[in-house]
């Protein structure tokens, strides 16, 4: 009997296994052949769902952002208080092996996207729904009155870039940013940010 | 009479030239020979002082490093206050056609060095220098006494996280982070978290 497999199950076992690749070898590293090896594929299969490189490496970050709604996503069922976002910041950082191959491919793909703006239109259209979901929230924290939207989103936008300031520096220099420093530097520059968020009249 | 060239000089100004070539044409796409013609000099002197193309990238990056040096030292002659802590960080954005170029060639250089051990320990060596001078004024804010240095430093990390953090998402969709909006997210965050080491008793 033919061996059944769904495609879109074997397609993200690939983009896992391109995450896994890239963190080891880097992107100029990163062979076709390799992935399949990772997958426990034939390089056929990796060729049949994608094209080249390029869209093996779209699809290892698309995986990585579906992590990332998951996260979002657990954090929803979470309560609406600054204690709470802080956690949820915190979950986003390089802190085990698994997040800190995700902030590695994602470094590699900002380095490409720099210079590539088809990379770069599909980073935005990332980080907009990123954005989107983290201010559907902030604009339901517990406080005096609902934020407006745009002032929600200001806060998401510096959440964000707090998150991918210290996750940069930590995927950079992984022995002197262990978990425990990362958090608290991240801890430190937002908490007075949602705090005074939170407290707005 | 032969022209006579201060090697130093020289030496910089590949530098800086390769800073516009890997703007423009990013890493990959970016060639010696390109770098020359940007420089006015000959594809020959280019190799004359780099052995290849990871020796240009990684004098680009120094040159950019310098940068950061030289407008810190315009700071370190400003007051010791919140605003001017606040000001000298919008001043590291992407806000301007020189500061963009940088960003690129800084994340660019990321993307390589998360796979790359010896340019990881160039970056780290960098930071370890931005880190330390801001740590050296920071520990001199005005405010009721003096912080402990580790407290400063802890500062320094925040901040340039969140310059970091600002900066790379600007970098990646400069249409929709004009300098303005940049400022403001940055400020946002920042704000309080100086306000807040500037009171400590």
């Amino acid at each position: 009997m033919p061996k059944i497999v769904d495609a879109e199950v074997q397609r993200r076992a690939i983009a896992s296994a391109a995450i896994s690749v890239i963190n080891a070898a880097g992107l100029d590293g990163a062979r076709l052949r390799d992935v399949a090896r990772a997958a426990h594929v034939t390089t056929g299969a990796v060729t049949h769902y994608f094209d080249d490189k390029d869209a093996v490496l779209e699809a290892a970050l698309a995986e990585i952002v579906r992590r990332i709604h998951a996260r979002q996503a657990r954090a929803i069922a979470g309560p609406l208080h600054v204690d709470a976002f802080i956690a949820e910041a915190c979950g986003h950082l390089p802190t085990d092996d698994a997040s800190r191959a995700e902030w590695r491919v994602w470094l590699a793909f900002w380095g490409r996207a720099v210079a590539d703006d088809r990379l770069r239109a599909q980073h935005r259209a990332y980080y907009a729904t990123i954005v989107l979901r983290l201010t559907d929230r902030l604009q339901r924290i517990a406080r005096p009155s609902p934020p407006t939207r745009r002032a929600a989103g200001r806060c998401a936008d510096a959440l964000i870039a707090a998150i991918d300031g210290v996750g940069t520096r930590a995927t950079l220099e992984p022995e002197a940013w262990p978990a425990k420093r990362q958090r608290a530097v991240l801890t430190q520059l937002i908490t007075p940010l949602l705090t005074a968020f939170a407290a707005a009249p």
